[in-house]
């Protein structure tokens, strides 16, 4: 291939391109040279490529200098193999100029058809095909399509004109209007294009080309192409190609027609042909809904031997491209043309099914079928989502804090709640925030909703750690406790009516809509066990009740790689006891409290042990600052300035103004970044040896029953070394105590989080003591950025997202270049002082596919995320390795 | 020097030790032997090495083989040459054993003095002294001093036994106990000893000598060490030298004497004999008190010979250390011993003085003297400080948040304190906080107190800004505004009482406390003059006012390398018109308020390029969330509680409630990390651009008037280079439309602050829109440890120094292990994409000595810091070269 060609003819048998040109000739024009080559029945053309849209723009928007002669070349050759020519006024050569970009950008860029029509050339094309209507009709599209894309006149300028010539003709639809209306449409339009550019309607065809090329390859970069590029992440310098075709008609008659298909059904993944056609008909009419298509079944009878044509080359295609495709066609009086062909989208449930088959028909290895299957379509199929098909009343969005769909009566108090959600009514619990007081109404409702916070607030952490569907920060609805009310966009919500709410997409919903139950079948097994023999990264889970860990053991996980004690000190029973340690002033009082949580917590862990087995369970110690577990500072506030005015109840006052001292001392300005984690383990040593010590009386007693545990204990928050090698000794000593109190020896390792930069900067350094290393990528991403994940979500990182200063949301997708490279930094330091040094990821990253593929890279041992998220992160996982082989 | 040798003999004019061998010998061992060998008298003995005691600890407290026949070897060394024997009743050699470290540890360890003596040898000595009572007394101490250090018996009891002893026989001093008293005392002791320990008093001298050798080893571990080697860093690995040396006594009569002395006077600096002596006693009756010494100049005429040699050997020392000695001598029956000698500790004052006499007077080169000056205590000179030899009433310590002392009036509320300062009373602002609303009082006052807040709270930043003392985060004191008083420790200050404050140290006075005023004289300007000529980084200051600025180049700042333009939206008159812009729901409502501000911000610049001249003026756009600029809203809280519960003011309750709902809108839960920085100026581009217009429309005037200015625009908190070309592009648009319409050309740079870990790590990407990097050290060190500074500083940060988790406060030492890392991965990357790349510091770490060097090591092209310490930075960096060289 010569640098300098620059357009590739199809046609005849044969094209100079090939599927695997798509970055040159686009998808449709790499796939029309495909199809050629195939011997597949495709009207001939030419493609002229990205590289000369990416050149066009570079110098200044004009053209490389061979580009002529070569499109020259092409149009002779395709006069030839028509045995037409440009311009012919006996039998004209008509052609479409389309845009085809290397990813497909649908409607974004322009189309002109029937180019090559002028007023001489208009009766070749009657004479040709005996129909004058048809002819003039083409004609006038034509003129009004060029009017429109090459010259930039607004199309609604000609409808007006149509819209009067109808009027004027009394004819109710277009096609009402006959061949001597069209004729003065045609002059009307050209009198507009004149009065309106001062040009004249240009008859010279290749004129009409040029123009129309340049036409296209502009608009790569009209508005639309550019914003649509900017959502969907398509580069603004890979161009498009611009594809010269010639014409066919499945609107010449009875015998023609035109249509779309799958070669299998798209939604259900079912081998079975999918599609629509309409007989003498053209493209737009198939899509536009004035005529209700047919089903593709039905071709067999209406025009068997196209039918057969088209099964025929549906067989070739799949055996060809090993996918299922999604085709255009259309039949030119009996002849059936190929116009597009393209792998075929479908949903998460198709995908699965399709990708099973194809193994099982020989058609694909196990490998193409696992990578065949995006892992964010997972999450479709194992959470209750609304019926896409339903008609549904939206009251507003807010963030997709916990997945899963939900409806109920509206519930303002959440001590209400609890009771009617533990009467077994459904409710929903929308607050403008919650707090740990509100768990028990969190616990018995059917759903969350909140007005505030961000991802990581506390109703989303919570509703996540529930596996209960939250949609959290929905700032478009105003809460009102007094009145029991929330108002939305003027609509006003009141106690005891019904929303639904999806978490999955954060849409908040009027009534009950219906809902999709989760879709896991044996298909989806089945890929998933091919899936997990091509990893080599393991996937455990985010639990902290023994039933989401064996919820997560369903899913296939194979370990805990984070617990989160501190969810567990939220229980209502229990909130008290905590403030009493927290309020406590001195070493004594707290250890009292202490003493009290300790059977609490060391059977929670019991439970998780005995649910995961053998398999291996991380403890996280302690992690958020204490005054989380205290009441609101605001409402405290208001509390004793109202008793304090009203003077009525001096007791009351006094026992309030104490915890509000004590909120106030605890108060942090920056709690994200305050006195927690392994910064409380270090200045109440009392509490993590607490927790120890249930951990190890948990794990010894079962293992005194003969069972198998493998408790990790892992160190939240650590920055330094020195911070580490305390809180591990404290820890060791209290593990053994345990241990040999118990007269029982069990394998244990001490490890930490790596969540702060400068962990990960000296990560050498922290290897000595630590055992095992596990990523906290949300502290990391929020410590790396500087970004507050609470406030910054909520503000500035939505906008920042909207107006595409990031690509992604770093707390979403792991930050490969920042976040990504500082873990880099941390493996490689980590295992230059312990060789085989075991890492994993325990924050949501470790659920996302692109972050799962990059921990692979980066030679994790371990992902964990939360348990509806395992399949995901196995799939993910194994289509990394896959990679890496090719 | 054998592998093996752990035995260094000194004597007879020569030694086998000399001062390089410091760390083997400590610093007394390997100054003894470096007199010896000078030729100068030194009592005779031998040094067993630091080597031995770290190899003692390693060998779970055994010696290493050939100790033994080494220490015996030079006993009879020191015998021969001292003509006298070990335990030889005629003429007993005594000695005394002696600690002695790398680094001295005054007071730490222990000594034995008068080993050697027993029953029989007691009598030689009295035979050779011809004095019983001195023989008894010299026997009496041993005894004692033994079975304290050598065999743990606790002091007092010893003192005990003596006064009952001076009861009976009506003693009122030691010294009154006649000959057969201490013969009593004597065997009173060993009784004493034998009934505690079981074991008899040794008389054999070996015996004694290898216990006490071993005493002086093991209190290497006491605790009192260890906690002054954890307070000093001092490694424990280091262990101390054991030196034996032959007794000589000042307390003979007469013709003895002991003194201490410097070569010159350590607080002035000036070239005289600086010290004390006492006839006839020992050296721990210079130290004690209870006879008043005598000026070393007395010693000429008191004994003229002694005097002499003293002279000779104080001018050798200088001679041959090139350094002030610090020195202890013993005159024993007329003849001068030196006991020691060190490198004399001084004051700031004096070690210039003394630094650049001693060039003058060639002892020295310039690099040494610049070396000889430590940073640090240049604050000492360079603020008002409280007379340190004043007795003063210490009320508390808090925070040392702005250094510089003052007095004044406590005055609670800030009007008030405004009004009564503006009429030229001293007053002292005492507040919990501080908020903007408060900065016309901190204007008025001398210094502000307050009793929380850390290093960077709203206090401590305005106060170092206004270059005003201030005390922050003094938890001991309680504040109470409706009282208006604070108690401290059960002391109740009232309003009007006065108080004294020293931001150098933290401390807070009761009364009015004597202060010095900075001294800076001639030797100053020449020391500093050739530091400037030997360092290759600049440095700039962080200047937010003209005066500052003026100040700064005083002190020999070159630029301004942080202009924080958020403290001119501080004034009185200003803050209102913030709070419109903040409040402003649209862009036009914002900008109004911008218009209003511009004119005043376009002074502000004015004043400061005018006051810098030509050199580089480093502007910084808003930084701080917007809330900061809003009243605190707990206060607004309760107000408005206060203002419903009450309901007689309902108009001002909506408008506080309007406030309320506001500040509740912007506020965030960790502010640090939330819309602040570049994010505002994405936000609300109008913003930016209006400080953008300021600065140019400032600079772009003087410019008109011939004036030379050079700005450089900053833009703050960037993350990704995504954020600072969208603000850099904006920016320089702005400065071109003002310039342009001024008809000027300007040079000027837009550069960025280095101060997220991402923006480390992504330094290539961002070094390309940036023309210049800040590290901004503050907002680094509190991402990469994941530290709230206002949190850490107040909590868990203290308690991690205290305790030795941490050695420094980053936030005053930068971290070099972590932070420091991250910074040279800037660097490099930065100037991986642009070689030239000028880069600097404006964090506060910019005027602390051992960040300065660091920053000179990694290449950055200047350091910023506060006005004082701009001297304190130029002699650093200054070091940091010689350093280099050396």
């Amino acid at each position: 291939m010569s640098e300098n060609k620059y357009v590739y003819f199809f046609g005849g048998g044969e094209a100079d391109g090939r599927t695997g040109l798509k970055n040159l000739l686009g998808g449709k024009g790499a796939n029309l040279a495909e199809m050629t080559n195939l011997g597949i029945n495709v009207p001939p053309g030419f493609t002229i490529t990205t590289e000369v849209c990416t050149l066009y723009y570079e110098n200044d928007e004009n053209y490389p200098k061979n580009l002529d002669q070569q499109v020259k070349e092409a149009l002779e050759r395709l006069e030839e193999l028509m045995g037409q020519e440009f311009g012919d006024v006996e039998d004209p050569l008509l052609v479409s100029v389309r845009s085809g970009a290397r990813e497909s950008m649908p409607g974004m860029m322009d189309t002109v058809l029937n180019l090559g029509l002028n007023d001489q050339t208009v009766n070749g094309l009657t004479k040709k095909t005996g129909n004058e209507r048809f002819a003039y009709d083409s004609y006038r599209r034509f003129v009004q399509m060029y009017g429109n894309v090459v010259l930039g006149i607004d199309g609604s300028e000609f409808e007006e004109i149509i819209e009067a010539k109808k009027e004027e003709y009394g004819a109710e639809v277009d096609t009402d209007l006959d061949v001597k209306a069209l004729k003065e449409l045609v002059k009307e339009f050209k009198k507009h294009i004149k009065e309106l550019t001062g040009l004249d309607f240009p008859e010279d065809p290749k004129e009409q080309l040029w123009k129309a090329i340049t036409a296209v390859f502009g608009s790569w970069n009209n508005e639309r192409a550019i914003s649509y590029r900017n959502l969907n992440d398509i580069p603004h310098h890979w161009g498009t190609a611009v594809n010269v075709q010639t014409m066919v008609y499945g609107n010449m008659g009875e015998d023609c027609g035109t249509g779309v298909a799958f070669t299998r059904n798209p939604s259900t993944g079912e081998k079975k042909y999918y599609g629509e056609y309409l007989k003498n008909a053209q493209g737009e009419d198939v899509v536009s809904g004035v005529r209700t298509p047919k089903d593709i079944q039905e071709l067999k009878n209406d025009m068997p031997q196209a039918y057969r044509q088209l099964v025929e080359i549906f067989e070739k295609l799949e055996q060809h491209y090993k996918d299922v495709q999604d085709v255009e066609f259309t039949i030119q009086q009996g002849e059936l043309y190929m116009l597009q062909t393209r792998t075929g989208k479908r949903t998460a449930k198709a995908a699965i099914k399709i990708a099973v088959d194809m193994v099982d028909e020989g058609l694909i290895d196990k490998e193409t079928a696992v990578m065949r299957v995006d892992p964010k379509k997972l999450d479709q199929l194992l959470h209750k989502r609304i019926d896409p098909d339903a008609e549904v009343d939206l009251l507003a969005t807010g963030l997709d804090a916990s997945p899963g769909a939900a409806s109920g009566e509206v519930i303002f108090d959440s001590d209400e709640a609890a009771e009617r959600g533990n009467e077994g009514e459904k409710v929903i619990l929308v607050r403008t925030e919650t707090s740990p007081e509100d768990i028990h109404g969190m616990a018995a409702a059917q759903g969350i909703l909140t007005s505030r916070g961000g991802m990581t607030s506390h109703a989303a952490v919570v509703a996540r750690g529930m596996g209960k569907p939250a949609v959290a920060g929905c700032e478009a609805i105003s809460v009102d406790y007094e009145k029991e009310e929330f108002t939305v966009d003027g609509r006003i919500i009141k106690k005891g009516e019904c929303i639904t709410i999806d978490g999955g997409n954060g849409e908040v919903y009027y009534g009950e809509a219906p809902t999709i139950d989760p879709e896991l079948d044996k298909n989806f097994e089945k890929l998933m066990k091919w899936a997990d023999n091509f990893r080599k990264i393991n996937v455990r889970t985010n639990a902290d009740t023994p039933a989401d860990a064996k919820k997560a053991v369903e899913y296939g996980a194979e370990g805990i790689g984070l617990t989160r004690t501190e969810h567990m000190f939220f229980a209502e029973d229990r909130l008290p006891i905590v403030q009493d340690m927290i309020l406590a002033t001195d070493t004594e009082t707290r250890k009292k409290a202490l003493d009290k949580l300790l059977p609490m917590q060391k059977e929670d862990f019991k439970g998780i042990f005995e649910a995961m087995g053998e398999r291996p369970v991380t403890i996280r110690l302690l992690d958020p600052p204490l005054h989380e577990f205290l009441p609101d500072h605001g409402e405290l506030l208001v509390e004793v300035t109202e008793l304090r005015i009203k003077g009525n109840n001096p007791e009351k006052l006094k026992e309030k103004e104490k915890m509000l001292k004590e909120v106030e001392r605890l108060e942090e300005v920056n709690p994200m970044l305050g006195h927690r984690g392994c910064r409380l383990g270090i200045s109440y040593p009392e509490i993590y040896e607490m927790q120890v010590k249930a951990i190890f009386e948990a794990a010894g007693e079962l293992a005194l029953e003969g069972k198998k545990v493998s408790p990790e204990v892992m160190i939240p928050l650590v920055s330094d070394i020195a911070e580490l090698k305390i809180t591990k000794n404290s820890a060791l000593k209290a593990a053994q105590t345990v241990l040999d109190k118990l007269g029982v020896e069990l394998n244990y390792t001490i490890g930490t989080m790596i969540e702060l930069p400068r962990a990960c900067i000296t990560a050498d350094e922290i290897a000595e003591e630590a055992e095992f290393f596990s990523f906290g990528t949300n502290d990391l991403t929020q410590t790396a950025y500087g970004f507050s994940r609470d406030d910054a979500e909520g503000k500035f990182l939505a906008k920042y997202i909207e107006d595409n200063v990031f690509e992604n949301n770093p707390f979403q997708v792991l930050d490969q270049d920042g976040v990504g490279k500082l873990m880099k930094i941390a493996v490689d330091k980590g295992r230059q002082t312990k060789e085989n040094l075991k890492i994993g990821i325990c924050g949501e990253h470790g659920g996302e596919p692109s972050s799962v593929k990059f921990c692979h890279r980066v030679g994790l041992n371990y992902v964990s995320c939360s348990p509806f998220r395992v399949p995901l992160a196995r799939l993910a996982a194994a289509q990394a390795q896959i990679e890496d082989q090719a």
